[in-house]
């Protein structure tokens, strides 16, 4: 395993680092500011767009994907790993490089599985920031954490599929940019048990779809992304919106699920890590009772244990992103499992200390504390809660030393 | 210590649980709606006022308040404990018995330091629940923590007093019907160190006083209670706002922070508390893998350390609240420390565990845990954070042990 | 629940405390030192026989032990939870009051289930401190936390018990003053699941019985009492040598268990007191790096966290045993497995700080603290470890909220 | 930073771990039946010099040295990490490669800043591992953690010096073998701070030295090894028995511990993998309540928690090694804090969790888990508490981001 970084990952760190620091973090108070002001919630800030621009110029776009066609920087998933860390740092970070999810896994996704059509009608104008997609797959009804259990119908019916179901933590369906979702439902429910799903392309716009609402998280609706709770009612799209092959949903399924947790522990990381300057400046810069914070033993303690913290997190996160290059994600999924455990939780643990230290303005919107704190609460329960996860892995480590 | 309750104590528990089972539980929906879909968010769901007078009728009205001319229950700490408890199970379950901060400790300061004008105009109609008020301490600029940061002044000329200043984490301003603010901050800066602040009577309407924003908590604003930043320009009231003498603010917050903290950390009980019931509703509704959650062993313990932990929350809250009524709240403040930190991190870890049983779901604005987390979360820096009481606690033990 | 003790029992605890302050701390060290420096470690110190003398005397004996004929003190759980914490500050102090496991449990089995013929021959030494027991029950073979696992054989042989079968961890057998045991086994293989087990008095001395080796806990044999592999060879006694009747041993046991659980908690509660005041002591007497070490913030948290603790842990505990007074074990079940579980890793955590505090002598022979913590870590296997009773508790909770 | 091995340290870790499977594991029942069954505990098994005979004839002997004369393997502090980690796996490991504390720092003391003569005399049989030898630092009277509290004296007298003073937690001192201490004390209390203390040959022998008493640990006394109480009474030595020049002691106690330190985390992350092998294979052999334990969903959690762990401070530990490689030991000293706050209680929480899934047999001297439980306790005090590491780390971390 090696961590030392080529010269071309170097420089590509140091410029989103530069990046970061002369245009996305001072862009912050605009964006949400611009929000805040607007009648509805779900505009985009047009320094989004600026930014996208600016960093699209500057050849910072797309870093995720490995090369394809003209697209990607043909970067590893351990060349990416410090990148996606510095962009995590800012809550509009990755999208200013087409970095975020969903839309990544949906660009590779249909760069693996997507026919040409496919492709040249949805993939290269979301590889372009010009669209963006949101993927449908927890429902309400049922322990979305089991796949097997989700129920939404994906019926062939002549030379389309009707799709009746309901869905939510649709994430990104509220955009106003978002024109297509990736569904994925029932096409056979008499195939075996992990060939009965399929996912198909629908487009936003199409009839019968409805974004019931908003899902809050911590009251906070995430605006202008946003979780959706979105219904499906006989919703009828070509059956050539499949994709892949019917009955593979639930493979594709789990190969987009690997790289999406570790870009989220990835950015997580990064969330952390700033708390923790954040952190220190604020214990360096306040008084109480006749000292610096800095100089209160319980404060340094939890400064030392968040670096600790951090710094392990980091270092399994890159082995895992290493193992994913060297072996398949299934051989690989020990240390994806230990990562989705762990950098969440972490970053959770980090940042609740920073809001410890912030005093009730950690909190607030005055700082990107809260949010960040959400988005790792988030992280937990997303693609499957910790308890799946630890359960599987546990499993797996009493099969390698017990056999 | 005893905690066996009189029939009186008993009848009163029983009859709030009742009235929480047939009124309040039910209405939470509808007021979160009616908010929801308002122009502006700070506007008060009528539903609300319909409870408040259907408990006044029914005799569950200032239930917190020891006998006060024709007011107040006449209960002892210890007998509000259960009540609490019971109130503190819904978000808007306190505010329906007159029982919700800062209320409850405006008006306990109004009824203790008050003038007979001060209670005439403002706590008769507080303790009738026709308007609400709130408590300007917190600073932006400093570690309120160390109330001795304050900076606000409250300059005596002639027969008026002049403010200027600025706070936040001013709770319940922005709520339409609050009229009246205690506002604490210097008289003296020559004074002895715990005797430059006073409390002032400032109403809202003053000119000078500007409500600058709604703080959030993690996104979400509180309405229609809130959280203000508010701006004090040179505002002037009658010398006879004073409440008790000048000088004498630091020893005024001192009295009101013991109840206030062991009142937050009833209802965080009861937070919890339902917390747990709705975990284990939850697990025992849901299947994963073939089985239901509450047969999974990861589940079943988490249920169990959550009971052990409000169990033992709920006791030291009780021996505190006894000890509040048999010594002075002085002589009581190693207890009251004990459960400031105990409670509201015990709170915030139940309910993150019930959260993550119920998934995503757990986040959002569907069950009451996001709220109920957030006010966990928010109690551990509210009147000062847990560190400062961890490190007053740990110095009063040594003196007890190590003399 | 009333936790205000009548004036005999706070007379009792007075008495009790001030006998562990005159007579038993000042005698560790000879008791240690006297085994240190025996041939054999298994030898009773003469201090621990003149102590004993001198608590009867003074009337401070048998207190575990609701009236029963002419012995015993007659006080509820309850009330004797303060004395049992108190006696529990020394790991030599509740021998010293005839109130030391397993005697204990012994004594109230004979005295519940005993014969006439039982209670005259093994009861009226035990109770007069004569002799010592102890109790046969775990198995290396098998996990014995599920005691219908057990393997040991007690057939019957015409007008006698055969007994064979292969014991460990029976604490008490290799003290020389122990007489007799109690053995639990399979009397009938072929009998419904919980009806399979009887309890049988087996003199030490009896032919067939061979006491393998003493059992050691991070390296300590525990002398002179420890804990024995017990081998059983075609061991005879007579047919009245059992206890209650047949195939009853599973239920007899049941009774045993909870107030042998409340017990070890009472204890544990006092050990971790101890070790919470001498973490003061220390902090306030040694100097590092300029400051005492009570003034370093993190001390002064590990502090607090420890008072906050024990406090709860107490409290859980004094609710549990009013519990058990009020009803029958089995209906509280529920507390019991909450104090197993909260006060012996409650007791582990408390004395790992003190040791901390101490530095390298908290891990040594010269303070309690070593003996302590081998102790609380053993309370969480003893009569099943934390995870069986989490597991138990967990499932009634749900069985209670969620019917 | 780069953590793939050369083909030379890979083909060592396959030696070494052979060596262990097939020669250390096998004799660990022997070792310590040899020392229970001999009339004094502080005896050499036979099978240990075997063991090191073995080992050397194979090439594996003195690894951790880097190239000195004609001894040691030329290894990085990285490359040492992975062949210290397995040898950590068995309490008697280290000692047979010739690689166990407090030798190896002694060893690398007389290397750097011995004397031909002082080098011949004490290095060369300890590294042919002929003699043993110990470093005697820590003194009970003072908070040794704070090396300037230490009081020993070193008085220069004519052609000698004479020693005064009591040090305890000398390891190794009660081994037989044990020929030689190193001593650290003050040889001019008016010297600056740090160039008071001077270190010093003193051979065991020496009159007016007495090995007081062996400390335990738990009540373990860890023989043939241990850790003596050492009384230094008029003890005169020649003034060449000085290591370095006077007032340089703090300066090479400094060097030495950055080194040590390390050690003993590799080591404490090979007994924590071993515990985790332990309790994997426990698990799948037990069956409680009708499942194996590896089904359990909490044992599967504790599991997956503990190669979590495990995992993340072996990653941290190899980075820390590079470092110690790259730079200065004095640069490094975040890195060797963070290992030094992480592992110990990584091990000592990983190794607690296997005993608890092997029930009270986790604690007793069947298994190695007590033995390792009790060093990775110790380990958190040795060479300063986590206390003083972590509020040091906090320190250096607030001046690296708020500067």
């Amino acid at each position: 395993m090696n961590f030392t970084f080529t010269a071309k990952v170097d420089d590509l760190a140091r410029r989103v680092d530069s990046f970061m620091n002369t245009n996305v973090y001072p862009a912050e108070r605009e964006y949400h500011d611009y929000i805040e002001k607007s009648k509805t919630r779900w505009v985009i800030p047009p320094v989004m767009e600026d930014l996208k621009k600016k960093a699209k110029a500057d050849g910072l776009w797309n870093l995720f994907l490995a090369e394809f066609e003209d697209y990607g920087a043909g970067l590893s998933n351990l060349e990416y790993a410090p990148l996606a860390e510095i962009m995590g740092r800012s809550m509009i970070g990755p999208e200013v490089f087409n970095c975020s999810a969903p839309d990544t896994g949906n660009m590779e996704v249909l760069a693996r599985y997507g026919t040409q059509a496919q492709r040249d009608e949805w993939l290269v104008p979301l590889l372009n920031g010009e669209i963006r997609s949101s993927f449908a797959m927890t429902e309400p009804a049922v322990a979305s954490s089991d796949a097997t259990n989700i129920q939404c119908m994906i019926d062939k019916q002549g030379n389309e599929y009707v799709i009746n179901g309901r869905k939510w933590w649709t994430s990104g369906a509220p955009d106003p940019r978002c024109k297509i979702m990736i569904v994925m439902g029932k096409t056979d429910v008499n195939a075996p048990r992990h060939q009965q799903q399929s996912q198909i392309l629908v487009p936003v716009a199409t009839k019968g779809v409805t974004i019931v609402r908003p899902l809050k998280v911590f009251g906070s609706d995430d605006a202008p992304h946003g979780h959706a709770e979105v219904l499906f009612e006989n919703v009828r799209v070509p059956a050539s919106n499949l994709i892949g092959s019917q009955g593979e949903g639930f493979a594709i399924a789990q190969g987009r699920l690997g790289p999406g947790r570790i870009h989220h522990c990835m950015r997580l990381i990064g969330c952390a890590q700033r708390a923790l300057e954040m952190m220190c400046a604020r214990a360096e810069s306040r008084v109480a009772f006749g000292k610096k914070l800095s100089e209160q033993g319980s404060v340094r303690e939890d400064i030392a244990r968040s670096i600790c913290d951090i710094e392990q997190a980091r270092l399994l996160t890159l082995k895992a992103a290493a193992r994913m290059d060297e072996v398949s994600y299934k051989e690989a999924r020990d240390l994806i499992a230990m990562i989705k455990v762990v950098a969440p939780t972490m970053a959770q643990t980090v940042i609740d200390r920073a809001i410890q230290v912030h005093g009730a303005m950690g909190l607030s919107q005055d700082t990107f504390l809260a949010e960040a704190f959400a988005y790792a609460r988030t992280v937990r329960l997303a693609d499957g809660p910790d308890q799946v996860h630890m359960s599987s892995l546990g499993k797996q480590i009493v099969g390698r030393y017990a056999a």
